[in-house]
């Protein structure tokens, strides 16, 4: 049996860096939902091994926290592990390092599997019945669990887009680290320049599609602390906090 | 001296694909832009180390052709090369092959330097006199040399942007990639099922920067080729021509 945490390098090319020269949320966001594919693949429930039984993972919710940016040209390792498997979900956490083996950040990602002709949860447990030799009760992923993040209303919408070509990934909807690119676009140039984003919290509440027409409403919450809720008309599709920090 | 010719391998992950499980146009980009800047510093002359001599690399013109794009999970090898080096310009060429040594591209790509502090064009072969022993006479690049890609008059805007926080790079102004995700968005799905851009040329007029807003400009030819044309009011930031091919 392979062991519980995966262990994957990342290199930091420029074209993965913002004007600060530092990696983006995205750009980490993607490091982490890729270590996880080859993670859960090498043990055996990867993306293509379990459509071949009629399933799909969708990711429901993911929680980062960040202390520290990589840098242009720096190395970043991710580890990623199973931390539990309920009936209908199942927690996977990530802790991100620099090549000094000093800890820059960790993750928690909460996936459903659904059924590919029904779009239904499955019941993980009973599918996947070997997932849980996989839970590792020991590695601790010490960021809080996600808040209920409210709905915003009342507020006009800060933008807005229309879901084209290269939003659109594999799955045939809207790439779940595009909406981020899509929130983060928000914010002016002097938000990052002065602050980073410490934490950030996203939901995934209805898939999007190509040619939908998207709108952000922004919540400015005490303490720089936001929420951005996506929405088709009334329907929230993803809604996310976003929590700042003075560099 | 190291080799004149550089390999470099990448992995095709899940989040650089599109919809037909093949990694996108700007993917392949991102992958030759990224090759060239590391043969560049292995060979002396990257990003980094001409900005110590005060000196800026700007990409001005790329012509990519491409007979089969790669799909997930597969390899692509991306060569690169010196071509030619004149007083103002220097082309740098590119070689894509799948893991078994098939071809299925090329590109050419042609810089200027430019000093820091004047923003002007410095004398290549005065300021970085051993470039030229890189040059690799031998390597061919078979395809045609960019024809003139004339202005776009007298056609409404298809679409628009405002250039926002993940469009621009580590050199504070729009990636060069970015823009060509964008002029990609022009397009529907429809246009990827049926078809694939066989050959794109883009040359780079103007520097876009961040809440510039853009408009885009189409101009269908005959025989499945577009112009497109990025314009800041009647000011051309970037052009582009797009042929496809039937899959």
């Amino acid at each position: 049996m392979l062991s519980k945490v995966g262990s994957f390098k990342f290199h930091i090319e420029s074209y993965v860096c913002d004007f600060t020269e530092k990696a983006t949320l995205p750009v980490i966001c993607n490091f982490g939902l890729d270590a996880a594919s080859i993670h859960a693949q090498q043990r055996g429930y990867g993306f293509e091994q379990i459509s071949q039984k009629n399933m799909a993972w969708v990711l429901s919710r993911l929680s980062i926290e960040i202390s520290e940016y990589p840098g242009y040209n720096q190395e970043l390792i991710v580890e990623t592990w199973v931390e539990n498997v309920t009936r209908f979900f199942t927690q996977r956490c990530f802790r991100f390092l620099d090549p000094n083996d000093k800890v820059i950040g960790y993750a928690r990602s909460i996936w459903a599997a659904i059924d590919l002709q029904t779009r239904r949860p499955v019941d993980i447990p009973e599918r996947m019945p070997g997932l849980v030799d996989y839970i590792d009760a020991d590695k601790i992923c010490p960021i809080e669990v996600m808040a209920k993040i409210p709905p915003v209303e009342d507020v006009v919408p800060d933008m807005g887009y229309t879901v084209r070509y290269s939003d659109i990934d594999i799955n045939k909807h809207i790439n779940s680290v595009k909406y981020i690119e899509h929130v983060l676009n928000v914010f002016d140039l002097n938000s990052f320049k002065e602050k980073f984003i410490h934490r950030f919290d996203i939901v995934y509440l209805a898939e999007g599609i190509f040619g939908n027409k998207l709108k952000l409403y922004k919540h400015i919450d005490v303490d720089d602390t936001c929420i951005i809720d996506t929405k088709r008309e009334n329907e929230s599709i993803c809604r996310c906090r976003i929590s700042w920090k003075s560099i």
